[in-house]
């Protein structure tokens, strides 16, 4: 977390062509737990070991992608300090009241300049991640259904502006640049890689001309040898796979990168190292992209680069 | 890292009784990195994936055991702040000043009512990990030598008045309890693990009538199979083993526990979940501490629960 | 397999208290597939990889322990040709008539001079691994229900006269000796591991004064993961374990050993190497036998050394 | 080991563009330990963990390619009696004299149809892992030098009339059939696996118009991680990759394949199941190729189907 209260990234809303299909594939096949339907149709998921009510939230409609973005922050109090301070650096928001999603408290909205919406919220009914508080086991039945993935990790998000963006990450929201990729000059940024935490990111831009795309939603899962049952689990269900598993250079990950079946790219994610704030950011330079991108194979998947929704 | 300001473990000095020997081993087969000698005689060693220039560091003595442990904060403000913080709650604290440590700026030291010396401090020279800023490889050759953990991950103490230290720790420094055990009466804490980030614990204590006391400090390691490796190696050196390879019930970490030539007990862990300031502190009762040590065996192993330096 | 037309451990059949606890306990917690019961009251088990009917037997007696050991052989010439040759070599043979266990062809059953009975077999009916033979997935849901080994691996057995048994097994059916340890003499063995393929072990003998005793069947894992994951499912089921997770000296083997609720001890093994017959003999010597038995630790567990069943 | 006592592959000769740099990739990136040079300017290598003289031999020569495949048989009655078996079958062989290759004995040559030089040996001196035979450390340092793969596994070649291939290898020398392709008719066989163990391939072929082609030559690694590692290794190296991390459909195998520097495909291989010769054949279907060739991606790599040396 964030000195200045930014916990992690609490949740993300997604578009779904099918809802029905996309419930039966976060279900079944991802291996998300449904936890709640709201009024407005969207349907609520958390992954096995998150302790907050949900944390993937879909709704049906005409287009793929990504509704918004939200990240819990410690206490209400934080919640309002922050939207103060967004509000003094000029980024106008405005509350979107408690309860509006199942379980949530009142959340503070703002686009980014990416054109992504974004918030920030206090509260979410714990529900545990089932093992109890009281010797509870390492895992259960839940973490070996489907693909399982520990917990929502972070996404990459496509759209203009991406230095107006990491304005705001850093000066604001108290998150720092681990690393980074140079653009052709290598000189502009044409992605960032951002962390509250100790994480190698908790949220990632890449600068694109059409605003609020979706690149990815990242799944944590433990370790290289459950990114491959992962692969494996996506074949047997025919998900359409873009690249992986590999390992990036960007970040040290070990990664699978396949699409939902509306076209939602998502990532089942593992390893990394454990970056600070007082650590210096790394870059990877225009003409080595492709090692940062995969890192045995150092190509450039065509798919994975101009792909989104 | 904590909201405070509190990053990381930063150092831990540790007494050996035969320094040639203790060199040979942290060097060759804990595979630590060597970064420097000081006039007071003692040896500084990095892990490989750390950019600061020191956190481990031996000096010869008459009795294993631990000198200081020392945490990062984030900049000098921060460690004033802080300052204040521990004065104004009645810890008295000393500095110590900068360079009595190689590449290691002015310390804020205490003693903690376990009997520990404890200190903060806000700048240590970055001599990298060896892979550079810029379009890093993932690991290299030192990352294989010897046992090689990523980074010095937190340590175990024993003393007296844990309830005290953990207001403090709690109360000032802003960590919280992530996990605790539960003593015979089921009500106090006999063991309390705190974390000032999203790692399962950055430092723990366990209640203790001798003040002052190291049960362990732990080393990172990348995954099950190094911890496997790392206990290869142990063997391969006759190093004397503790216990593991196991699971700990508590925090879910995978570890070997053994001892230095010197007999200072050192872990070689992994694994663990991603507690938040947000979570519920998990409790392990009495009567199941066994599970809570060595999941699998569900064994209380005698020489872990008795033996200090 | 050996030259002679032995393949594998085709089965073993071993005695429970309970029978009811048993089945639970292989079935749910081993994650062994039911194929069938007969009308002596044994219920029959197969690993989910195996393609055959059954590899693991159990019925209810007052006594724990092993009632037989089968290898299954290519076919019915070289089962009469290795009864002949038994003979000639002067081990005396029965028949045991098809049908006397389920889909199981006729068996040639001899007693080893260290007390067990022993058999080879040709015919088991084929019931496949449950993936079919066209395009087959790599796993499927009996793969991750309980511990879920791949296969019988084999089995160590405790007897007297442990000298003419690896002659018959060497002399006849075709095993050579891939490690042995050898007792406080350090000339006279005390333990031989023979195989009849490329795997480290299909059968090992310990000399022990008591005929006929069953030291541990062996299950194999995919992985070290998985090893550990055994490891989870028993504490979760209150299994008690003997040693592990560790890895072995002899044969490199990684393991965790743990006892059925009737007290038979069984193992969950994955890795060691590759031997062939063209191998040399690896030796273990008395001094030494802690780092065979547990590598890291390089301790001799009484409980190992002394209980069998 | 096959029945007739064909044991495993045990030497393959390949031809490299230039000899400095192959030795350099071969001894220092893919960590096989060079164990000799003759006069004919072969270089001789052996994967640590073989316990043989040699078992990769490399020469300069104008084109990439395979010179010859050996295979190690039992003893040289068992080379007399398959060669005169092979000579019954119609097949012609050669003998080539002890000493022409570095610390082997004399050899039976043969032309299979597809056009590959393949040969039988009794004899190659044992030079040891570098662990002796007395208390043997399960690894040691040159397991970590290079990609270091535990021995050489298998080979894939290309060339024509592989139906007449496989009745040689069946009918001649003991292997049996564990998978298989079909071709677009999906009644010819495109593709065979084929084992004189219980490994899931010991050599396999592709059909192609094109005689005595090599697809690659295959190293075993120890786990899934160690093929990440490898692939790490390999993009330090600049190793140019075609298809992986992956796994196969086809035998459960989780792979790397790259080229070494003159365009040779080797593969770092690890996993697949356990077959026996009474098992049943699998067989992949033309239409489902692509999920048998990359598992978790469905896809038909075209330089992997088409790319050979």
């Amino acid at each position: 977390m964030a000195m200045t209260g930014v916990l992690r990234p609490g949740h993300v809303a997604v578009r779904v062509l099918d809802l029905d299909e996309a419930v039966k594939f976060y279900g079944d096949v991802m291996g998300l737990v449904e936890t709640g339907r709201d009024d407005q149709g969207r349907v609520y998921f958390k992954c096995w070991d998150e302790q907050d009510h949900n944390s993937y939230i879909i709704r049906e409609a005409d287009q793929a992608g990504v509704d918004f973005v939200g990240f819990k922050v410690l206490d209400s109090d934080t919640l309002n300090r922050l939207e103060k301070d967004l509000n003094a650096y000029g980024v106008e928001t405005r509350r979107i009241e408690a309860g509006d999603m199942l379980e949530t408290g009142e959340r503070v909205r703002f686009t980014l300049p990416s054109g992504h919406e974004f918030e920030l919220f206090a509260d979410k009914t714990k529900v545990g991640n089932g093992m109890g508080l009281t010797n509870p086991a390492p895992w259960y039945s839940q973490s070996e259904h489907g693909i399982a993935p520990l917990r929502l990790d972070h996404m990459l998000l496509y759209g203009p502006d991406i230095a107006k963006v990491k304005a705001i990450f850093e000066d604001v929201l108290g998150f720092y640049l681990v690393e980074r990729v140079l653009g052709e000059d290598n000189e502009t940024e044409a992605g960032i890689w951002l962390s509250c935490s100790h994480k190698v990111h908790d949220i990632a831009f890449v600068e694109y001309p059409e605003p609020g795309k979706l690149h990815h939603t990242s799944f944590l899962m433990d370790s290289w040898e459950q990114v491959l049952r992962a692969g494996d689990i996506m074949s047997m269900n025919e998900v359409a796979v873009d690249i992986g598993p590999t390992r990036h250079g960007i970040t040290r990950g070990c990664t699978i990168y396949a699409w939902d079946p509306s076209g939602n790219r998502f990532e089942t994610f593992m390893g990394g190292y454990h970056p600070y704030p007082d650590y210096e950011t790394i870059t990877w330079t225009w003409d080595n992209f492709a090692q940062g991108l995969d890192y045995p194979q150092r190509k450039l998947h065509e798919s994975f680069l101009t792909v989104v929704s």
